[in-house]
């Protein structure tokens, strides 16, 4: 296994020497995917990917390519696959293919939940500009779909699911009332010992000072089924 | 095994003759549950109930509370779970509880899919008026639901998604699109060869003389992609 | 849904008429899938499709050849599988054929498991002398085995597992430790109030005044470790 | 999430901290865990435990605790978790319990497969006698098991499992033949052009030219087939 890793970072590397050789300017996209076609795939999912770049040194020199039906294959959200590469630095574009969330295999459809495309659209706003983002339809159909107007009804569905998401996302953030929830969940950490926690300046001795001092925390709600009302009423 | 599920349906048998003799007349529900407590539930789906229910000819008094948490489980949607129930004349109740598609265990959250509840609202509609339907919400919150307005957002909002789920699936019936869709696809049936199939009044031997007659039929397009617009249009 | 599965049984019952009329004495058999090629495959497992076969009258015509991988991507055990058809009167043949438990397609490999396949033996022999009972092999072979001894070897490999099996299920039945487990676990409904319940005469009132008579019952161990290690021991 | 993240790595870093102050000379571990308490657990498996190590400079003083049923849950086999943790000198200990490769849900069983056993032992002493290693059981036992002998059958029969999981990993090592099919497996990077692409001195204008110089390559059967042969006629 730790040969076969080896000589798929040779192979990487090899690319990213060709590219900069031949001055080619693109971003170069690994799509991680799990299951198909081997089951310990070494690209399983956005973390996995992640773990290898940095151990070969090629973090800086790939993006990620996420596929929702990939994410849901290797036990994982769409949203979380594409937060996993956006804090990391790496979405780098998405394939927009979705897949039965109860089928263990890579179906191939078209986004047609509104749900799942808000979602999508909030990471895209949120990587900004500078970042390559762009979307790919594979251009495959259900072995059932033998009219040639099942491609573009398949294409015309998916992509205005897509701007439906975008308009969603974008009404989400204008509105501001989700992320003013997040901010308040976290706000411990913005004065006092939380914030000193997040300079890295509290210590285990500071920490068990303070608990002793404070007693026995209350424990807050995280106001999950408020998030999920205010996400959905956006739909 | 079977002595363990001729013990259930006795136990059963047993509930039906108490309930004639108290003279209750309420509907005794069984809700299927795959994989907790006991790894082979020999109630895991619908299917696998009414199978039970007819071998021991106890399918006249028994109906189904479908979960959609414990459809997602059993590796069904809740649709299929639901049309199971009422196309055998066993849907009588619907607990309103949904799950994380891809976490293989009960979470118990209330609905908050619009997409899901309005096809949950498609088999409600066309259950009809003359059968036992209603919903339930288990009154259970996450761990870290720990505020007592929690719980009210959560039914709250449970129960305005089931709302917008019966107003879009009135208007798609209403539309009749989609009923027209699938009203095509099957109209093969409805004259001449398929309706003898349908009265089972064509063999084999008349099946084969049509097919040498007919030649190799061409394949018709089963209009997939165009029936998820249709659906998530009136969303 | 009701339509097609309608259209189904037509047609499984024009074979059986053909059968007679061809005099064929063969079984005909249904092999149950799950999740391929359609989702909501009407033959999912043993179980829905036993509810299937009651509810169009179709039982006595039909036995069930049980793939391990099919149960696996049903969500079941094959042993749970053989003992849902062996225990209805539907264990008609076995497909040698096993699967990865945790990728969600049909994998095709042979069995390699000696567990599984002393189970599997476990199920052929209490299915007794009388039923057909065979097995057989897909000739498929994985995309990397590209030399003709690697068919060769794999099925050498699952017949021997296969005979593996048979032996450790001989041991078990003749050791007897594990049914003598099984028949204390179960023995409070050979005497008394058990063997009435079994008998289906008695009813809640009598079970009531059991109950007060003999208050709170011990709770005994299901000796699940123990049925584990005796197995074990036995591969 | 990416501030939960930081947090993560923060509070980790105050415990190395600590650890140092106090001069405590023990390892550290970080147990993955994917879908529970949370679905989207930061330390999902080994390779996303590596993942956040890495980027937050860590991986020097952590080390992983393994177990199979998280394994399972991952979607990967233990094996694939160990080796994943050994490879990246991180295999630090093993929770010797296991779980039903089906249910979704960590049920926390002892060992009992000898199979499985037997990869892990493989993991063992490939990981060497430098390495912190060791086995440790939950002591739980299922709701069932209320005896309190089950406790002691269900220590002594993991036990043993892990003890014959040990004999057949040392009788595959000796016996060398798997080893030498994985050599052969990999040989052609053993000299010429291959040594060449493992010392990173083969680029792509190198490879090019070879490849139009060969041709189309043979491809090599991956033997897998013989590979569980021999594996199997270990157990």
């Amino acid at each position: 296994m730790k040969r076969e890793l080896d000589h798929l970072a040779r192979f990487l590397q090899a690319a990213v020497d060709w590219k900069k050789k031949i001055r080619f300017n693109g971003t170069l996209l690994i799509e991680p995917k799990p299951q198909e076609p081997t089951k310990h795939q070494y690209d399983w999912d956005a973390a996995t990917t992640l773990s290898f770049l940095q151990k070969y040194g090629l973090s800086g020199e790939f993006k990620l390519n996420i596929e929702c039906n990939h994410a849901t294959l290797s036990g994982h959200s769409c949203h979380h696959e594409l937060e996993t590469a956006r804090i990391n630095g790496l979405l780098g574009n998405i394939d927009a293919n979705t897949g039965d969330p109860q089928i263990g295999w890579d179906t191939d459809q078209f986004l047609t939940d509104i749900g799942e495309a808000t979602l999508i659209m909030l990471s895209v706003i949120r990587n900004g500009r500078t970042c390559t983002r762009r979307f790919n339809f594979d251009a495959k159909l259900r072995r059932e779909s033998t009219d040639v107007t099942d491609m573009f009804i398949a294409h015309i569905s998916g992509m205005d699911t897509l701007a439906r998401g975008l308009r969603n996302a974008a009404k989400l953030i204008e509105d501001g009332t989700l992320d003013e929830l997040i901010r308040k969940r976290y706000e411990s950490f913005d004065s006092e010992i939380g914030s000193q926690i997040e300079k890295g300046k509290a210590d285990f001795a500071t920490l068990e000072k303070k608990a002793m001092e404070w007693g026995e925390p209350s424990v807050a709600s995280g106001k999950q089924e408020l998030a999920e009302m205010i996400f959905q009423s956006a739909l």
